[in-house]
């Protein structure tokens, strides 16, 4: 396949998700793409966030921050969190907060999957701060459960791709399975 | 929205990709969901490897790993290089590599997009090494690439989504902009 070398850039799909955390005592949300798994066992996840946003000290204040999946019903006020600042705006209206155990970080009412971490590690980058998180408790709206199991079809999460919203598309195949015909 | 507490449990979406290494001299593959971006500037990105696995010492012997992006023409393969390790099969063979300059990590000419890492950072995990990269190089096949930028939906990059390798669905609203009408 010809290739171009296009720099230093990369190329792929990230999951859209709304980071929530109490900053000054007050409930805020920040939308992110560079959030994903870093571990099974014990089940950890990051999240990157510049170190330019007013989200950093209330997760390093309280030492909790809250993973929130989207289906694409609530796509505008997520942008919308994503464009305007804690810092001039109040953003503790825009969503429904509810709280675990711990009471430390808000977990957004209107998401069909709610992720809560305990941060265990700050990983320092040039212009970002990687906070690295134990998950603590898992919400899923009821109706996005089907066999016991949370089915990801039905949560619909959003994608980034290409300065769009995405979809999940189709299956093309079943992992751990289809390779076997190799071996 | 009713919830249910589903315990410590990530729900997500993950990109599908392949990651490639030299270990002990050899082109070694190995298929990962735990990868995803740190920074855009400077570009960063990590993956998450089980501790078990053949190909860190590879990593940490070269300093350097490379992020292949599959599309669903190489799922087969992908799915294959995922269940056998390194240890007892010889995966040199599966893919056929090409080499930025430094020589340090094999990169997949299948795969339409192939981003080279050089390792900066790892952070120690229970059961897991997160490798930190910086992006030095990205390769992209000519026929990605429209109007000068990767194209995602024509890549047609692979997600992991409840046992199934899934492609990118329909977009449903531009990023940056549909939160606009609530400011």
């Amino acid at each position: 396949m010809a290739k171009s070398n296009i720099g230093k850039m990369r190329v792929g799909i990230s999951p859209s998700v709304i980071v929530g955390a109490l900053v000054n005592g007050k409930e805020n949300y920040i939308t992110l793409g560079q959030c994903s798994g870093l571990s099974m066992n014990p089940p950890m996840m990051y999240i990157s966030i510049n170190k330019a946003h007013y989200t950093n000290d209330g997760i390093k204040e309280n030492g909790y921050f809250s993973v929130n999946i989207p289906s694409d019903g609530v796509v505008q006020k997520m942008d919308y969190v994503g464009l305007v600042s804690g810092r001039d705006t109040d953003k503790s209206s825009v969503f429904t907060p509810f709280y675990g155990e711990d009471e430390k970080a808000p977990m957004i009412e209107e998401c069909p999957v709610n992720i809560l971490c305990k941060l265990i590690n700050t990983v320092d980058l040039p212009n970002n701060e990687v906070f690295i998180g134990e998950i603590v408790e898992t919400y899923v709206g009821k109706e996005f459960i089907i066999d016991e199991k949370p089915d990801l079809k039905k949560i619909n999460p959003l994608l980034l791709a290409g300065g769009q919203y995405c979809e999940l598309g189709n299956p093309v195949a079943a992992t751990r399975e289809v390779g076997k015909l190799l071996k």
